[in-house]
């Protein structure tokens, strides 16, 4: 029997970098058409292309039944239009496998939601710990003033589901007014 | 369906206690008889039964494929004999099942081994994310002048199996000698 080397690598507990990370996904808001609420605010920002958020992906264990994989997520602060900066948001490939996420730095929401639209909010702050149920879809949004960055871990066979996303949103959105975060619901959110 | 709700429990960075635990265990040195390896030093720290370790169950999630579940472990500071203190060590019941740890607070070791004895060590400082992979038993040890404070998530089916190790122990023994950590050979050690 081969048995995988045990390893260990350090996370920068202020930044959220993970060094020596295997991939390191970059999504500008380019890569996000259409998924914001206010098209007009979006457009006014495509020639500026902003940053949106980065992922480090620790390794690329193997995706069999009983590994675990982990990584960081940084958003930036910033908005489009009154919509906070987050990430593109998905369903597991596998809906039975559930996600960790655990706050390290700055301030954000996790936002999660059934096939039917049912949606829950959780507030992250640094040694929030967030369970992702089986069949949630998740997103996760920076509302605070400097980059908000949360460790993530979940089985390697989950995989990913943006199509669902992409095509409806979620049925809420997490907008500032009047200076704090409000949730409201999204018109163009679609229930299955 | 029913959709498990989902849930955010605060982790104490500083000292690793999780608010709302469901299970605190505590480990005292009458509940580790004969796993230390000088059992004089063991026998002459009995009336005192120091507080070597406790285990902060996050929640009982259902041990089911794909769920989830974390908790913290703060294992005090302090030797028996030469011999830090140190967690019991498990397999997992389910061999395939990996473990994710991240440091929070203090400075620790991570001993890994298969059942034929093969060793590896991994040093364990806030931020430190440590892969215990399928089939390596594991236990940590605090090498520090403080409590040292980790972060476990694991798939919720994993289990445990104590018994392997309770009966030969790891394969090599962290003590102290000239005030470094230094592994040695366990002399009771006796491969399957």
């Amino acid at each position: 029997m081969n048995f995988m080397p045990p390893f260990t690598k350090m996370i920068d507990l202020a930044t959220g970098v993970i060094q020596d990370a295997v991939l390191v996904q970059e999504r500008y808001l380019c890569d996000m058409r259409g998924m914001y609420a206010d098209s007009a605010a979006e457009a006014a920002l495509a020639a500026a292309n902003p940053l949106i958020y980065r992922v480090y992906e620790a390794t690329a264990n193997p995706d069999e039944h009983g590994q675990l994989r982990y990584s960081t997520t940084v958003i930036e602060p910033g908005k489009v239009g009154d919509e906070y900066f987050m990430t593109k948001g998905h369903y597991h490939a596998r809906g039975e496998c559930a996600e960790l996420y655990f706050g390290l730095a700055g301030e954000g929401v996790l936002i999660l939601q059934t096939p039917a639209g049912e949606v829950s909010i959780q507030r992250m702050t640094p040694g929030a710990a967030s369970y992702v149920p089986p069949y949630w879809g998740h997103r996760t949004i920076n509302i605070g003033r400097v980059p908000f960055a949360f460790f993530a871990c979940y089985p390697a066979e989950a995989g990913y589901d943006y199509g669902a996303i992409a095509e409806s949103g979620f049925a809420s959105l997490i907008i500032e007014r009047d200076g704090a975060m409000q949730a409201i619901p999204n018109p163009r959110f679609t229930r299955k």
